[in-house]
């Protein structure tokens, strides 16, 4: 990997030398159009391109939002809800409930003897879940790629694991992010409910979307891909039949490439669970040093550049709404690799 | 319970009519000075008083960010952390490792003979935690009342209950947050460092230190007060003696019903894990009915008005920085009653 | 229920005046026969008929031991396990490694500086799973029936539920099980490697089978039929097509009837998940008040009789040990409702 | 720990050639008095010493038992018990319940419309638990030494880990045991309540309380040490405080030695959380080559003799109880390391 990855800057600057844009024109630190980021942000950066956003950069976007409308992207999660076949499973359990503590009286102080006599209880519930299902960010600590199971910046999880999940690049150092968001709605322009399995997105595709939307993803926007699969999701993502037929297509690393090397995409999700097609082409494969997810090593490992998986795209559709604030925080859990369960908002 | 209710109504009333604000002149739907909010939003709400949101008011919110310097209200959580005794035990656990898949093996695709030859893996994690720890957002179905344990809206936990979490009032409802936020910080009025254990925090604190930081609670903005106690909070809440001792600080009954019934504030937070002081007196019990949460049952149950705990507000106290826009997304984890390790931002 | 109990019991009573063989002179306290048991161990009672083991019951097993050969008739679990649909998901997660320990230096114990500089660590898990799984007995608090939710002996889940397990009738409450064991090797009988797909073994099958095998049900029996499901467990119980095919197959009404009433069988196992046959014809269901589990409902709540599951009796049945001292042991975790992932063993 | 090893066995060949007791003539397989045994099962053994249990073993330690009484070893766990710092937290959580299941109408087969008009419904429960708390045996697996963290038999961490649990030695192949049983009743002995906190069980200490209770331990014997700690467990282990107070008291190194290599322990337990005296003295540490567990690496890594921890053993001190059947099957978990929350019996 690291000789790919060497060539890869080589080819990168040569690029750059004809055709670049200076990355201070466009507002960017370290973008380079051609070459995108990698690893550029210093030998302790845990952050990656998530380091361009500035105070600047996050009033621009909310200065998108001129109406006040808000869209929830987030998908609904319970214990049937489609995922990844890699991933724990999940249950969210009563925990406690009236009924339960009042039989048990293991808190004198909620007892009436204690003064609650007015019968004060609660409910709360015991979350058993993976971190990495439904809406979700991947940390730049989530992929691991060669002999050496290194992640973004060189660091190795052998360095850096542990039994309490990652000790490095957890979600706790993803900052908030507020930048100007991006619909490329592929399915709607070609005017599908939903992309065919393993339907590889082309950079072509991109640029026809785009085109037709009349709107263009400049550098440091974060681009959003519709493929419809989303509409199959409903009240929990059970319908595990529709969702995955619909859930492997996705972009590859051309279209991956294109978005950071040429645009300068701050992250690239996508209304499934993976982002790219999957199961990748051998030349996909082959050129990723020989990946299952060619696109994830590139973007995460690579490039420093976050994933954005489940996102809910089909009212931003439905509105036409194609440029927008987009803000989303992860959850603060030490050791996790991936905001999940979340609720990214566009703001228009 | 109802009782109390009633007789609650009818003081409003009068009070409406002799002092009160029209709520339309605040931009509210449905509040009234006086009274607040209640059970006011149709029988089958379970939204409660974020219904007072609106396009204009989100707008009003952002235009409220002239800097685009982002606060992270968020506290890093982890096994160790501080919480309330009635919740579950958590632990973040490493699930899957490169060096583990490659052990296991139990996915063909991963293996060098499913094509994986350069070695692509992966870090993900099981989390098993309560909904009600760290930084978070109490639904309008925690906390219940009275022998039939009914909570907002008279919904009652033997009908809305199941196994899998609450059927009403779980997070999927709540709705993503953009609104004015006020900071009063009552420990940097007072120069303490943090509020003293038990603190009752009264309005007259409330009204002196909004004086001297020259803001003001106006109808529907979030209220966050600051005790002081995330000082001691660190990398995550693991030193339970220093946080124990002022977490038990926080506002009574009379704060409580002047934030909501004479300033129409949206929803109430502080730094603390349960925004009252505890234990309550005796007139604050009984005031609710003998509660050992009288704050929580008149905000939750009785006005529709989340709580947000745990804030971490020592950055906007260091900067002065009292107004702001404020944005809070929960999980969307279907059955959950709180929003959990959450990180809302503050926007200047 | 209750009405269907006393027209049972008046049937009962009339049977044991003409047929009945005198409890005492099986060496039985309370069983009659044409009756069995029920609730007749008096009001508190928890441990239902396992009350008719005495030392002398003991004894008189373990000399059925001549030759020290043991069976082990647990069968393997993990996250792949067939299960029952209504049980939680399961994960096995490895929590503490020596590589984890060293990582994550939580314990300074642990680490050379704090005198480990022999580098000492060790290996824990996680166990996350139901109470339900692999080879186990069913409690006595397992199951309810009617609409007042009752089990053994008129408990009721309103009464005695809570929010961490059952306060009566957990396993806790089921004493060490040492007794006569007999296996029915009805699959073997048959001459098939397992029963078809939902088949009712009726009393006619138990019978044959046991004047093949010369063996005889006595009074204090712990029973165990064989349907052949067990040999598709494998290492795991992974695969659930072969596994769920046989799963269905079980003993109905009839055959719990004669098991329990005629035989005084002491507990009733199978090497299906459920023992009984599903679904239940309609005779079987209404036979006990409209259930869809009517042997369960039967032998649990109405006799007090205790179910065994997923017991691996290849081993068994290959040697044709059909009489043999049968040994089983629960968890003792509280308010768990059946013992789970067990090994129970036959010695001959 | 290699060099170690060679050392010891050099010393214990010399031992042997002096005083040694041919194996065959206590009828052992591989035991030599002066060594124990050692990895001395073949390369690719994971049951240790528990191989020497035979069918004649089993069927003499069964003759044992004259009288048919049962004596229940296991002591009830539940989310507040006793644990090691290093295991994992617990909970038992009610999963269904009649009115969950009524609510949550998730399984057609469970409501009236799908034919179960008699309303029944069930408990189960998940637990959520460490593979080594309560009454428990340590696996081969368990503990691993060196800076190549190998266990036993030179099996090593990196080799045999995985994200689910160990993949050699884990519980499913520890075979059942049954084997005489000494309880040798350290603390009755000297008319304590229980042994002073960090106590040394000496080897003096041993053999006169064997002497005072008249009986020997024989090779193959599974010897269990009473330090009166368990006298304070009660329901659940909740008093941490006195049971923390007692549970430091153990045996070191040179009673291990003496129980293995001069007297053939089978196993050897106590009823307390980890069997040695904690810390270990700095001698007792450096002979295990620096461990804060030198009697667990001796026992489970040097000599695979299993480990049996929190046993009850009042009711046998009460009945002076000294010899005995000894049964105990562990869980049939995959991956998970100990049998935990267990319940080994007694039979005399």
């Amino acid at each position: 990997m690291r000789m790919l990855r060497n060539l890869a800057l080589v080819a990168a600057a040569a690029a750059v030398a004809s055709t670049g844009v200076l990355a201070q024109d466009a507002g960017m630190k370290k973008w380079v159009q051609g070459r995108g980021w990698g690893w550029v942000w210093g030998p302790t950066d845990e952050v990656g391109n998530l380091n361009e956003m500035t105070d600047a950069s996050r009033l621009a976007a909310l200065r998108l939002a001129t109406r006040g409308k808000v869209y929830d992207l987030g998908l609904p999660y319970d214990r049937t809800s489609f995922k990844w076949p890699g991933h724990s499973a999940g249950e969210i359990i009563s925990f406690r409930s009236p009924a339960g503590v009042r039989a048990q009286q293991d808190l004198p102080f909620t007892t009436p003897g204690g003064g609650n006599t007015g019968g004060t209880a609660w409910h709360s519930n015991v979350i058993f879940m993976n971190d990495n299902v439904a809406t979700q960010i991947d940390g730049l600590a989530h992929i691991t790629h060669g002999p050496d199971s290194h992640f973004y910046n060189g660091m190795k999880a052998a360095d850096w694991g542990g039994d309490f999940g990652l000790r490095k690049a957890d979600v706790t150092t993803i900052p908030p992010i507020v930048a100007r968001g991006v619909l490329i709605d592929v399915a709607g322009f070609k005017k599908v409910d939903a992309l065919p399995s393993q339907y590889e997105i082309t950079v072509g595709d991109l640029e026809s979307a785009l085109a037709s939307q009349r709107v263009e993803v400049t550098p440091g926007t974060v681009v959003l891909i519709r493929t419809g699969t989303a509409r199959y999701w409903g009240a929990s993502g059970s319908d595990h039949a529709r969702i995955g037929e619909h859930d492997s297509a996705g972009i590859g690393l051309r279209a991956a490439r294109w978005l950071v090397e040429q645009k300068g995409a701050l992250a690239v999700g996508t209304d499934t669970s993976g982002v790219e097609y999957v199961p990748p082409t051998a030349d996909d494969s082959k050129a990723m040093g020989g990946s299952f997810n060619p696109v994830h090593v590139y973007l995460l490992v690579e490039q420093g550049v976050h994933i954005l998986e489940f996102n809910n795209l089909e009212a931003l559709a439905a509105d036409r709404a194609y440029e927008f604030a987009y803000i989303l925080t992860t959850n603060a859990i030490r050791g996790t690799v991936a905001g999940t369960a979340l609720r990214p908002i566009a703001l228009r």
